[in-house]
């Protein structure tokens, strides 16, 4: 089968990262692309952001679909357009961030996200709003802008760090999550520092994908997910052909 | 003072019908405005029109903002790029959606909301969510397209009307919301008919507006709704000179 | 419109402020005004407090509707009295604290109430579930007494100004709401130590209030707020002459 | 021991069931009293009723303190007058709403509140709020009035009974709670002819006043339901001097 | 009447301790044994321990059956085995710390639990979920084992008070629940020492036990808690005569 | 890698059909096994089954833990021991309900889970608690034995069939989860007649598994799912030397 990444924002750095997450879990036969708008905000920190880049992400995933990808993944915190990509989409659309907080219910009780910039935690809570693990996921920030994750300076570790033993002290996490798209490399340092697991999205993502496609799952269409008049594909400039091919 | 409707489709007689239900709410001196994007969909009945709707009021506030508008009332059920406006503009801006179910719960304890089409009640569960109302209000839906509201047929009164009167007997509503923007002319009649009051979200939106307005109050800056970085105001095409000037 | 405001205590320097508060914010054509018992208690600082402040509010509600006002607002955080008030009423009662809430969460994501003293959280509480914004707001107390607010000291003032430093830092609050009457002097000076906007809840409950009445909405009938009985009223010592003209 | 049973409202025909209920239940030693206020409402149907029969409550917990009373059931659904008549009194308040709740709960997953008159249904939301039962308990509601309960028809017996079926089926209810005081004779026709257990409240009352008592468990004062002040006290009318002799 | 508290784990100065808890208490005529399996855990500290324990308790609810037993108190925090134990016993069955909280939640607004050890705070919120009592109740943890609650050491006591203290600063707590069955003889000097009640859970159940039994109340049988199978309990080896005799 | 997938009851014919959905899904290289106890309850309807089959799960994880099984999916609704499993095993423990309702949340807004008999509602509503999607997931259930599903009767499918078309009608459904194990046949059939996508809990707990242990993701070991003690290890007649080589 093939997934498709989408990093929503024009970052390359984090797309190569994404696509390094999601190879290093891939189960054998899954072939997995990661890609990113050409436009687009360079970070998602904003909800301004977000709407520029979920542009991006309705295309791409459009394109997805028109060269027969079997899911996509959106590598973002917040999950950009995830649900304008699960009404044009075909097959399954995964966010990271409900990935991640699946996959940390799975192996803890609580856990904790650590995400930043400051002023995006009300995306996290949108997220475990809609997953529905308030009761057990806390939400902690750090005020480093994502655009400054891009070099690989030990700040953000240190960062995450001291969030994190916070965390476990004060939220009694078994877990953390990583709030952030790109960050997989800090993933096995903060396990052996904190000495808890630590759940990286893009990878968690790809690997509900995978599941989703094997079991032959895709989104239901008589609800809020179901697909969008021609008229309102044609609007937003997604490529109708394949969509009418389809189901 | 001056308060900008924006009606995110691009439906003109949605727009002109808001301009009067503003209008006849609007207290001595307050002055209402209404427009509408050139672009984007016909109306707003999935996740992906509401993406190309939200550009539509980005730029709308924007535009307000530059004109020296004092307030921006959002003339969508679903609130259609609340968070957004909200971050570009330097005034309270106010969704039809979160002003009609306050008002509703400032006269009724419970109540029950009557949106189309049914796919979009996830647009009014986000709403109540956020509003924090989901225990006092009940959704519910009529299989209507938005756009055959644009004709004034009775066909759509008569489905209000019988989901009504379900909503009170079975949902126990001592008030009812018109999920849907432009309705004002049906508001009177089913209020006849059904003896509760019924709030109609645009003229609760502006009356909300004008309340910010008089009190002095507008957006908080330091968290979730804080401005957006010069460059993602660039990257979205909003004109950012009377941004700096402001604050 | 005329529209009267009730402060359920018996000190006159609050009910003097209130109407202050309400006039600075009134439409142009709104005539506010400002009454308090002549009996009941000095300050609502207990659930003992309340239930004779009530008293007074019905029959200031009572007075206020034979004399043809259009709406009341309850001025006393922890809304005193509303319900009740609401079922004698025939035209929209708001309560200064349900308005405050409501107005605050047009413009901030998170936001903390402070209020006092300590023993009163328990009114906090009962008005945010009640308005439903406990996901929202977080509540902080000062242990000072509401009699001891009718001085004008610097040390009610400083008292806030730690409570909401606390609050910007650990609740994440966007905004303050005061949770007290008669503290309209303070919010300026907050808000520009505090650098967020500042909520005071009676100017939020006559704007509301005059925006009910300008959409023509009053208490529904059908439930929790339905009309007394004529026997209830009697008890009451609630002159049901103009009830009965009503409706 | 000796346990005072308060009916809010003034019709002495309840009183005396309530005080059946009470004695039917009570543990050897315990002396059950039950009495009712001279003035206040016939019953308590709305909240105007509810303020005026608090005021009656508050009276009669002083009046109980001031002869030695070990703790004061309060049996009127809704638990008229709790927190003040908590505050007032030295030892235990309870509600007999409250009671019964808790004794539903420790025998039934699922349950259902029938209550009456259909407007009371806020009283008994706000019980399970409090109490915190909401995920467990439905509220149903039969359209006589409380007053009409007085003769021993069998026209609410067989609303009870219509009722009680449909939460059996709808509502999943492995038990009924009777949602008025003085229908303990209705209890064991009911429990024999829906085959699960009944729960009258004033009982369930008396046995949890016994347990507090027996436990010397009293109201916490350093919080919600602290001891009125002086002041506040007298203002209510209360005999303060057994307040000051204790504690 | 007979009351069997039973002491999940096999540690018999516990099981001592609960009976002089339930003996303090009890009504004249109420007539308190207590046990505990000859085998199982320990102390009742991680879910094995928890399923191992249950399968005693059911033996020893099977045993108080046939034995005639009114009903039965499970006298471990966490309630081990309650939803089991309900299912087999004809009377009812009382778990310690819902009936702590339940007696905590009519004497304090909030109230904290303070348990042990730390692992165990999963039992705590577990019960609380179940109990519905949340939003009233704080879960604060110290790190003893629970068998190192056997000796009567200082540490422990010294702990508890630390933490309710922490409780009464930070959790507004009124009251405190101890989290552990058999700390009965700490109650009184925390009682002084915090000034706020302390709430023993064995006591309370012995109470609430009394009170279900005086009202003739057994647990519902039509849903969750309906008595198993023969077949299931044949293979619990629960000797089901008495089952089978029985209503 | 290898997964065990552990039946609780002792119904073979249920294994071998877990074992077939199972390997139907999992990827190249993944070895699927499937067991049941020998002793334990031939199908898990009550909470007393609930116990027995506990102790089976526990001994068949031990017991995979050292054959050097990768992770184990309980399949049973309800998810069986899952607490107990996770503090035993080495490996990840996935329980088939959670990936259920994990994997229909990726798919659909809304959904229903239908289960069966009537009396274990109770442990769906558990399983919807501790993964958190009660907003998003109704439960219905029909009153069919767990052990009649194992004869292949069209009764029980036409039965799924019914509540199925009333969760699209009344619960706004847009994907089924089968509520118990063994049904992997009947999701093709039920997906047809539907129209929306059905989800088989085994299949999802098989996927979900294999990802965390690409993920390299195990059970945290701070808080509510440490390791147990070795007392009570062996207490559970757990062999430990293998629990002690790890880590």
């Amino acid at each position: 089968m093939r997934i498709k990444i989408i990093n929503p924002n024009r970052t390359a750095v984090f797309t190569e990262r994404c696509l390094n997450a999601g190879r290093a879990v891939a189960a054998p036969g899954s072939e997995i692309l990661a890609t990113n708008p050409a436009a687009g905000p360079a970070s998602v920190e904003c909800h301004l952001d977000e709407v520029l880049a979920t542009l991006g992400v309705v295309e791409e995933v459009a394109a997805g679909e028109a060269a027969g990808v079997d899911a996509h993944v959106i590598a973002c915190f917040g999950d950009t357009g995830l649900h304008a990509a699960r009404e044009v989409a075909n097959g399954p659309v995964v966010g990271m961030s409900e990935a991640a907080v699946y996959a940390a219910a799975l192996i803890a009780y609580r856990f904790s996200i650590i995400t930043l910039p400051s002023r995006t935690r009300i995306f996290s809570d949108r997220v475990l709003q809609h997953a529905g693990l308030e009761h057990r996921c806390a939400v902690r920030c750090i005020d480093v802008a994502v655009s400054d994750c891009s070099d690989e300076s030990m700040e953000l570790y240190e960062a995450l760090l001291v969030e994190g033993r916070r965390a476990l002290a004060e939220d009694h996490a078994d877990a953390i999550v990583l709030g952030c798209a790109g960050l997989e490399m800090l993933s096995e340092p903060l396990r052996q520092a904190l000495g808890v697991p630590v759940v990286e999205g893009v990878a968690a993502g790809v690997k509900m994908a995978e599941g989703l496609v094997s079991m032959g799952l895709a989104t239901g269409r008589t609800g809020a997910w179901a697909r969008p008049s021609a008229e309102s594909l044609r609007d937003a400039g997604v490529r109708t052909k394949s969509k009418e091919q389809a189901v």
